[in-house]
C-alpha cells in the first residue's frame, strides 16, 4: 500500500485524515506537539502530561471503530470539576501516567480505537511554542490569541528534536501532505522541530501543500496562497512543494459577514493573482457544507468554515498519487 | 456453562468475581446503585449521572483485556481539576451522557474491557440510601461514616424496581452468590430493591452467602457470622441461604491492633460458637495476603483486610457447585 505522510494538527489534520481514510493509503499523522490551550492545557499544567488533543483528533479521525467510541472520545464534558475537559484528552493523559509514555499511551488508544494507520508525534519532548524578538509572547495559546508581529520569531522552548518514527515515515513516504491548519500555531511547529525540515527536504516524496481557506486576524493579514505556501517553504526549501490545493468558491455572504468582523477574509479568488510559486496549483471548491457550531463548554474559539474532508482528499488523491 | 450471579458491591464482589472469572462458568454480577461517596458522588452530584464507581469493579474484575487497560480503568488522578476521580467512573458517566443510557455505557465498556460475563445495575433509576427513623441519615457514603442505630430503618428514596435483567439472571442462575461486603452500605441495598428479594427467594438456586471478615464499628458490633447471615435473611426469607463461608484464621496481631483501634474485630473464632443458622458452614482460611494501602488521592478510607480472591472462589465452587 502506498505511503501517505499527513502533517499538521487541530481541526484541519482531522479534516484531511477523515477524507483520507476512505483511499487504499497507508496513512501516517505527524502530530503537532505545541499546543496548550484549552483542556489541553490545563492537563499539561497539572498533570505534566504531554499535550494530547491534536493527537486525540488524528486517532479519532483514522478509527474505525463503532460511532459511539468515536463519539466518546470527542465529548467535552460541560459542567462540574470536569468542565471544559475533553474525554479523550482524560484518557490519553490517564494512560500516560499510567504507562510512562506518551507513545504507549497512543499506542494503546490506537488499539482501544481501531485505527487504521498511525498517528505520530512530531516529537515526545515537552515544548512550548514561544513569539515576538524576546520570547515574550509564551505558548500556542497565547500566540493565537493576539496579533503575531514577527513570525520569523517564532521558536521551540527547548529546542526540540524530532521523534526517528517520524523521520523514518517522512522519509518513505510517497506523499507528504502539509496542512490545512493555522499556519502559525499548528503547522509551523511541527517544522521547527530539528529533523523534520530535513527529511522532507531530502525525501523523495512528493509534497501538497493545503492552503488555509481564509486569513486569521494578525497573523496572517492580506496573505494569499502565495504568502501562505511561501511561509511553509522558508522551512522546507524553496520549490519544495509540489502541488497546492486551494479553494476557488465563495461561502455565503452571512459567513463572509461575520469573518470579517473578526478580521478574516477568504482567499483566492479574492486574493489576487497567484504568481512566484513553482508548485502545480490545484484550486476546487473545497468548503465544507457544515459549519462549526461553537460546543458549550469548549474553552477554545473554534474556526466556522472548514474544508469538505471527502473534496480535498479526492483533489490530492486523484492529482498527486496518479493511479489510485 | 453453569450460570452463577453475584450479588453486591464494593471492593468484595471485585475480589470475588477475580476469583471466580478463573473456573469455566457463566458469570453475572448484579451491582448496588446506592454509592454516592468519592469520585462516585462527585460525578452524580455534577453530571446527574448514575454511579458509576461499583459497575466499574465489576467489569475490570471480568476483564480479559491487557493490563493496561485495567490499570487504566482503575487508575485514580491525584493531581489538579481530575483529583479523585476514578478514570473508569470518568469513562463509565462519558459514556452514559452520550448513549442517554447507563445500561449502554455499561455494555460499550464491557465490550472495550473485553469482559467475560455480564454486568449488571441491580436497578437503572437513581436512588440514595436513606438511614434513621426520620431519614436524617441521607446517603450511603453518609451512613458508611457514622454510627448506625436502627438498620431496620434503611430504605432506598424514591423507592426502586429490579432492572428486569437482574430479576431473569437472578431466575436462571444455578448458584447465587452473596457478599462479602459492607452489610449496610453494599450488600442490603441490593435488596432493598422491589423484586431482588422475592426474586431470590423463588429461584431454585443455591444460595451462598460470604460472610465478612470484621465487624465495622457503629453498624455490625459484635455480630458473628449468625448476626451476619441472619441480616441477609430477613430480606431473602428465613433458611434461604444454604451456605455460608466464613474465615476461620488470625491475621498478623499489628493488623488486628490497627483494626482493634478503629473498633473492627475479626469474626470467629473468637465470634464464639455459630449456632441459629440452617446454612451449611463452610469454615476455610480465607484471608488474602495483600494488604490494601490506601492511595493518594482516593477520597474514600478502604479497609486494610481483605479476602483471598482464589481461595473463596475455589471453595465456593468446590463446595456449591459440584462437579466442576
Amino acid at each position: 500500500m502506498r505511503s501517505v505522510v499527513t502533517i499538521g494538527g487541530g481541526t484541519g489534520q482531522y479534516t484531511l485524515l477523515s477524507g483520507l481514510k476512505r483511499f487504499p493509503v497507508h496513512l501516517t499523522a505527524i502530530v503537532s506537539m505545541a499546543d496548550d490551550g484549552g483542556s489541553t492545557g490545563m492537563l499539561r499544567d497539572e498533570l505534566g502530561v504531554l499535550p494530547p488533543g491534536d493527537i486525540r483528533q488524528c486517532l479519532v479521525a483514522l478509527s474505525e471503530s463503532e460511532l459511539v467510541m468515536r463519539e466518546l472520545f470527542n465529548y467535552r464534558f460541560d459542567r462540574g470539576g470536569l468542565s471544559g475537559h475533553n474525554f479523550g484528552n482524560i484518557f490519553l493523559s490517564a494512560l500516560e501516567k499510567i504507562t510512562g509514555s506518551f507513545e504507549d499511551a497512543v499506542r494503546v488508544s490506537s488499539a482501544v480505537l481501531a485505527v487504521r494507520g498511525e498517528v505520530i508525534p512530531v516529537t515526545t519532548e515537552s515544548v512550548s511554542l514561544l513569539g515576538g524578538q524576546d520570547g515574550e509572547l509564551c505558548g500556542e495559546n497565547a500566540i493565537n490569541e493576539g496579533p503575531l508581529d514577527n513570525p520569523e520569531c517564532l521558536r521551540l522552548k527547548p529546542e526540540a528534536y524530532a521523534n526517528p518514527k517520524a523521520v523514518r515515515a517522512i522519509e518513505n513516504a510517497e506523499l507528504i501532505i502539509i496542512g490545512p491548519g493555522n499556519l502559525y500555531c499548528s503547522i509551523i511547529p511541527n517544522l521547527l522541530v530539528h529533523g523534520i525540515s530535513e527529511a522532507i527536504n531530502r525525501s523523495r516524496a512528493t509534497v501538497v501543500y493545503n492552503c488555509n481557506l481564509m486569513t486569521k486576524a494578525g497573523h496572517t493579514d492580506g496573505f494569499g496562497v502565495t504568502e501562505f505556501a511561501g511561509e511553509i517553504e522558508k522551512h522546507i526549501g524553496a520549490g519544495r512543494i509540489d502541488y497546492v490545493t486551494y479553494n476557488d468558491r465563495i461561502p455565503a455572504p452571512e459567513l463572509l459577514e461575520r469573518y470579517a468582523n473578526e478580521g478574516q477574509v477568504i482567499l483566492p479568488p479574492e486574493g489576487g493573482v497567484i504568481t512566484g510559486l513553482a508548485a502545480k496549483l490545484l484550486p476546487a471548491p473545497l468548503l465544507g457544507s457544515d459549519r462549526y457550531v461553537q460546543k458549550s463548554g469548549d474553552p477554545i474559539r473554534r474556526t466556522l468554515i472548514r474544508h469538505d474532508s471527502d473534496a480535498l482528499a479526492t483533489l490530492i488523491v486523484r492529482n498527486c498519487l496518479g493511479g489510485l
